[in-house]
């Protein structure tokens, strides 16, 4: 069978490209080696959302009588019910993903593949057999792994990844998490969330250190409200898993502190899987550990192309998704624009959450802009007060010239549904003055936008 | 004292108004007969969310084992905790309005204020004192009530309206709720949900008539899931309060039955405070029940302005905090636009929740447009499925010839936090196609979004 196009891993880059692909009219096929839907759907952003949604019914079981309910009686995390719902959700979404592949006749192979020359891709079957594939343009999307650090290794037992993490037996009394990314922190807040004694540890000054600083200390401060053990500027030196527990040696500001928990969870982040796919033998060119690539994913080698976390941009879901999109609309002779990799939203789905788009205000003022800095704090949120939520604020940045939005920084309830707004206001070079004059539906949580743009002019009405 | 403005009620209008006014530099009393604040703070939008919170806690208490989490013993919604809540909610937020009134120098002034004229207000106080404001600008801004249908007299007591529908002394056993706007319907399912038998009556031949009947159709349905008792195409001929409850004669398709319940929450709309306000002295035009006014809310008398629910337009808090903030802006000697009428959110906080914003589909194609409708179910999201809240969707209606976006409705959790995208798209003229290209974060609801602007263009990957 000769296909217009094959496509190598079935994750949120891979299957969505698959799918428009064949809306394109091309002959699809994808390759997956493991379940379809990869690591988002399986073992990251879905799972891990399932697991935060039940911290968060939680956490609103645990304050129930502020809310006006009475519970007789005690309540339980049940952490192996938390952890089946979160298989059952993530296995549901694969099945969705083999119903839309289905639906919209892709393919499916099921085996490792890899590049055997620029026209054809060798799969190797679960029982050893190797087929190969004739395709006209080949897409790698095989997504990343997390990474290992030379004084962290991991066993899967004392020193875990996210993985693991997913799926652990029972219930950690305690957990050393080192690594304050997405990841890290979201793990960081369910286990705690759910009675285990955490310590969260970060190389770098601030938590979340991707985010704008504010936000930052934002989350550290309801982090440690809620028990976790804080420790930033801090780097793990080496572990001992010879005793029943785990023992790390942490250098601190401070000098050396040994912590003791019952496993680390590394979450320092990811490693992308380039290796043993024929990119060497091919000849296609691989720079700084992930793959070269032009502004619509063709690598060094004509026919093939790469998208997602393999290649240079943030490694996030919906990334891959928007790269496999353009990458195969143009391969189908549209001619899509190039992804403004300035304009991609980040979201991190502890409590509160996080979610941000563009330049924090230290990036923007090192680009030097002349800025307009605009905060508005939930606290002053008629919807977050009614909700319970107060903690947290939107912070906005304009360029003080033509009153661009170059950066939006959200910490609070609910933030990551609120970041949409910006991401679509900052595509259509939305200013400042537009936002404030957008009428917001009171009550809400996103009035702090408006707010927020109206703080930075000088107009805001709710502080 | 002479001020530059006065204004009659401290309402979302009113007290937006005022404050900025005086940041442009005006010097401003406003007049309150009650709570700062107005109905909107006091006894409507703010109160009512903190119960739907409470109604939304005991909901996932309920549903505690779905989300891996064990109870023991009985959980109660305790209604007098929830109702102190409320109040003690919207107390907080007429405190924080009294402050804000403070910080930005608006003098308050306690006591009914009417027109003398078109320079002078005149205040009754508490005690029955009258002192005369003299003011250059008179903005009138004092709301509306619950509406009383000749046949649905409200008693206060076996037949009420919103207010009392707030601090009831204890749950009813049952109540029959009469209209299904926004109040009705939040009313409707915020008893339900703690353990009242509700009966839903409404005239028209869909509940939240004014929304897009599929929304309208998907709230129903959830409605009747949750056990209550919907009647649309019916209306309440008459009330009987002789008993020890109260019954409603009601007359639906099928001819006439009689209900019996606790109470009936008449939720038939409201009426604007424009009597008694010296509009027939001074000389204030009147149309249609409704003050009228040009486009920056001058009425027909040099000097005296309107905003809010007394006058044309959503009677809506933002709509009100909008037109006063132009007002004002106009007064102060600047160029504000003129409000887009057809860019007002419009948002129900039932569960699922109800958001919209422009044409609904049938209003569109009665305009003459030639359509692009996109649908997208939460049942398809990653997000909605993880966090356990898959009823619902997002619908958007794009003009085929341009790709302008000229309505959404959405009905799912938490899309009243949703609906500001697409207002700011909706302002900033966003087409089809550039939705669709806005990268959004995963796993999102807010995806659904993008979703529902790809199926319009058949592009959808997820369904």
């Amino acid at each position: 069978m000769q296909y217009d196009l094959v496509v190598i891993g079935s994750g949120p880059g891979g299957y969505v490209g698959a799918i428009r692909a064949s809306q394109l009219g091309l002959k699809v096929a994808i390759v997956e080696r493991a379940e379809l839907g990869g690591i988002c759907l399986n073992w990251g952003c879905i799972p891990t959302k399932s697991l935060l949604k039940s911290a968060s019914v939680f956490e609103y079981i645990q304050h129930a009588e502020d809310y006006g309910i009475k519970i007789e009686g005690e309540s339980k995390a049940d952490f192996e019910a938390m952890v089946a719902r979160s298989r059952g959700v993530a296995d549901g979404m694969s099945k969705g993903v083999q119903f839309l592949l289905k639906k919209n006749k892709v393919d499916v192979i099921n085996g490792f593949g890899k590049l055997k020359d620029n026209k054809t891709v060798e799969v190797k079957k679960e029982d050893g057999s190797v087929i190969e594939v004739a395709a006209k343009h080949i897409l790698l999307a095989t997504g990343a792994r997390s990474r290992e650090l030379p004084n962290l290794p991991q066993d899967g037992v004392k020193v875990i990844g996210y993985r693991k993490a997913l799926t652990l037996e029972k219930k950690p009394e305690s957990m050393i998490v080192v690594g304050s990314g997405a990841i890290g922190s979201e793990f960081a807040y369910f286990y705690n969330s759910i009675g285990t004694k955490v310590t969260l540890v970060e190389y770098l000054p601030n938590i979340v250190p991707l985010e704008d600083e504010e936000v930052s200390k934002q989350l550290a401060r309801s982090f440690k409200k809620a028990k976790i053990n804080v420790m930033v500027s801090s780097e793990v030196l080496s572990v001992d898993t010879s005793g029943d527990k785990v023992k790390a040696l942490i250098k601190t500001k401070k000098g050396e502190e040994t912590h003791e928990a019952d496993v680390i969870l590394s979450a320092v982040g990811i490693a992308p899987n380039i290796e043993g796919i024929g990119l060497e033998e091919v000849g296609v060119v691989v720079e700084n550990g992930k793959i070269k690539v032009d502004a619509y994913y063709k690598t060094s080698v004509d026919g093939v192309y790469a998208i997602g976390d393999i290649v240079p941009g943030q490694a996030l879901a919906h990334v891959a998704s928007a790269e496999a999109i353009t990458c195969v609309e143009k391969i189908a002779g549209h001619t899509p624009e190039p992804i403004n990799y300035s304009n991609i939203p980040g979201c991190t789905y502890t409590s509160p959450e996080v979610a941000s788009v563009g330049l924090s205000e230290k990036a923007a003022k090192e680009a030097g802009y002349e800025l307009k800095v605009g905060k508005f704090p939930f606290s002053a949120s008629g919807k977050a007060s009614a909700a319970g939520h107060k903690d947290g604020f939107v912070k906005l940045i304009f360029d003080a010239k033509y009153g661009e939005l170059l950066g939006a920084h959200l910490v609070g309830a609910n933030v990551t549904e609120m970041i949409a707004e910006l991401v679509v206001a900052k595509r259509l070079e939305t200013t400042g003055p537009e936002l404030i004059k957008s009428v917001h539906p009171h009550p809400t949580m996103s009035e702090a936008i408006m707010e927020a743009a109206a703080a930075a002019y000088d107009e805001v009405i709710h502080i």
